[in-house]
């Protein structure tokens, strides 16, 4: 079979498949983003991302990725002189870092990919008693890593340092309560366990942070402009994307359905699927185990098996796309993304198609192996 | 007949209406935005961006409203101690100004909205040769009037003054040839000329303000990352909303067979036959009649005629949408956007309507006067 990119078993960590329903909501005339009908679309929305981030506190949603988000959560809250500390064990908390240098001061704490971060090498530079704030990705796409957000939100409550979370494919899959967990600015984006497109990014803010925040730093992405427009007026201070908020909309009654404790436990279900099936392949996970994250799973390539051998053929001969893996370990493992609407019917085809794909490069194991581990969790 | 948000006549000064093709092009089931089948897409964009600005020159776009791509613009090219000059005759060189004063050091010539700028005053302020930037807005959406950007760039051509011009409402519409004009950066919304929904900025960007822009200013909105990441390797350096480009792709190939030459001839056209019957009726445009915009008409509400006389009746009983005004002019006057794909067609509906709704007011008129000059366009 070619590659059809209309009709194929969508497993990126995000973009992720959307749903129908999502699509045809995008199917509409124009509406005017000052006009009350769409005034009416934002107060949904504005419910809707509080219950997404488990909080009774502000949120905005920016026009623009979620590094959109990111960026705007770091220029708002830093200005030189003001000390940061990031946490760097993938490419989005390398990102954080490079925010944070370039709006304020910044130490990064530095660990190799898809391990964690030592708590007290956090805690030592906490009780210094300097930093402002602390900026951390919480699943980290890169390596299907989850770092330890609780422990990390109970270090800052401690030293009273504001919490900025990247949650961009954490929240909505792995449960991140924004209120019980303090964090100040929680970030997340469209196109991850949310399954609507891409291009909208969501923030929780506390008043903690808004407080702190600076007037004279962004433009665009002033953050506590969108907060209050969003919240006083039901709109954006600048023309949103008008289309992608009626997507958005849909999207997020559909995980209201669903019912977010169970989407999250959906999610880990998945997730333990996918990892017990990768132990009966005789695979290895990227991180280590306990840390592995639950809406995207990492595996090596085993030796002899190349990038082209399992993901070039899972999308040119099976129609299934997975991700791979990101400079600087290009083609070193590949990534199975199983967030929103990701259920064990497509986990089966993929793990299915892996073992093809594995048994075609000469990798030697059980073959099913891997999907019985699959069904033993359905 | 009570309001129809699916089924209606859209005469917004943006987002406007939309072709079905485009809503369709966004019908379409997740692309990974690192995909060679969304390089294609982005390919295709670039080369129908340089298109549609007119240039051999780089282009980006950004995912952000027009308000980010004039963010981008000013944030990439001053820090403070540069300075800048901006006019503010309308709300959108109003915001050019805030976004000069923010990020560099600025002067504001202001005029009363409707009225065109001093060139002699521009002239002088640039013959100091301090200014390392003019930024001004070409069409103010806001007042429905044009300013003369020809005289504009040739002053700064004299005086090698750096120029960005926001086209968010001219390009597409009104002639500006970036290169011929040598406009160092220009922007443009796609909910605007295009007639794409709204959310991307695009930018064409001269040698000279890559050269002039800095590294270290911004980073979403790094307007050098995504012009190289797009011409190098036709992507984004950050997830781009997917589906609004895809939606874009469609507008541009759509402006592309009417060609942009004749969209601008016929977005004139309208424009004339809506002032005409503007006169017709008696009724007065709020800007200087020379420097009326071809792609938003503004009217000032006679003595005795309110806002929810015309604008509200046309909405709840005939299914037209016009703009209103904004602060700090609210309610004085109203505006008909005739960008993208209005044609006689809609303008004849909407006169009509205006015509019945002034009636209604007990405005008085020669009934049919504003419907007859329209046709006399046809």
């Amino acid at each position: 079979m070619v590659f059809d990119i209309q009709d194929n078993i969508f497993m990126l960590a995000g973009p992720v498949k959307i749903h129908p329903r999502v699509l045809k909501a995008m199917n509409t005339p124009s509406i005017g983003h000052r006009s009350p009908e769409f005034s009416e679309v934002n107060r949904e929305l504005r419910e809707l991302t509080q219950y997404l981030f488990q909080t009774k506190g502000d949120v905005a949603i920016l026009t623009g990725s979620g590094t959109a988000g990111m960026d705007a959560a770091l220029s708002n809250l830093l200005k030189k002189g003001d000390k940061a500390l990031t946490i760097n064990n993938g490419k989005f908390g390398e990102r954080m870092g490079q925010l944070a240098k370039l709006y304020g001061d910044a130490t990064e704490l530095v660990y190799p990919w898809g391990t964690p971060p030592d708590l007290g090498e956090i805690e030592e530079m906490l009780s210094k008693g300097e930093t402002k704030v602390l900026a951390f990705t919480h699943n980290e796409t890169s390596t299907g890593f989850t770092n330890p957000l609780p422990e990390i939100s109970k270090l800052c409550q401690k030293h009273d340092v504001i919490l900025v979370t990247d949650g961009i494919t954490s929240v909505g899959g792995i449960d991140v309560p924004v209120d019980k967990l303090k964090i100040d600015v929680c970030i997340t984006g469209s196109q991850k366990c949310i399954a609507a497109p891409a291009g909208l990014a969501l923030l929780s803010v506390s008043e903690r942070a808004m407080e702190a925040m600076y007037d004279n730093t962004s433009y665009y992405l002033n953050i506590k402009k969108h907060v209050k427009k969003l919240r006083d007026d039901d709109q954006t201070p600048y023309t949103p994307a008008v289309h992608l908020h009626l997507a958005l909309l849909e999207a997020l009654r559909i995980l209201k359905e669903e019912g977010l404790e169970n989407r999250i436990k959906r999610t880990g279900r998945v997730a333990e699927a996918c990892r017990a099936a990768v132990e009966a392949l005789g695979l290895e996970l990227l991180p280590e185990k306990d840390y592995a994250s639950n809406t995207v799973t990492a595996i090596k390539y085993p030796d002899g098996v190349s990038d082209k051998d399992v993901r070039g053929r899972l999308k040119e001969e099976y129609g299934i796309i997975v991700a791979g893996s990101q400079a600087p370990h290009k083609g070193e493992f590949f990534r199975i993304g199983h967030m929103g609407l990701v259920q064990m019917r497509e986990l089966l085809a993929t793990i299915g198609a892996i073992e093809a794909s594995l048994a075609k490069a000469g990798y030697k194991f059980e073959k099913g192996a891997g999907v019985a581990a699959v069904e033993d969790f359905m």
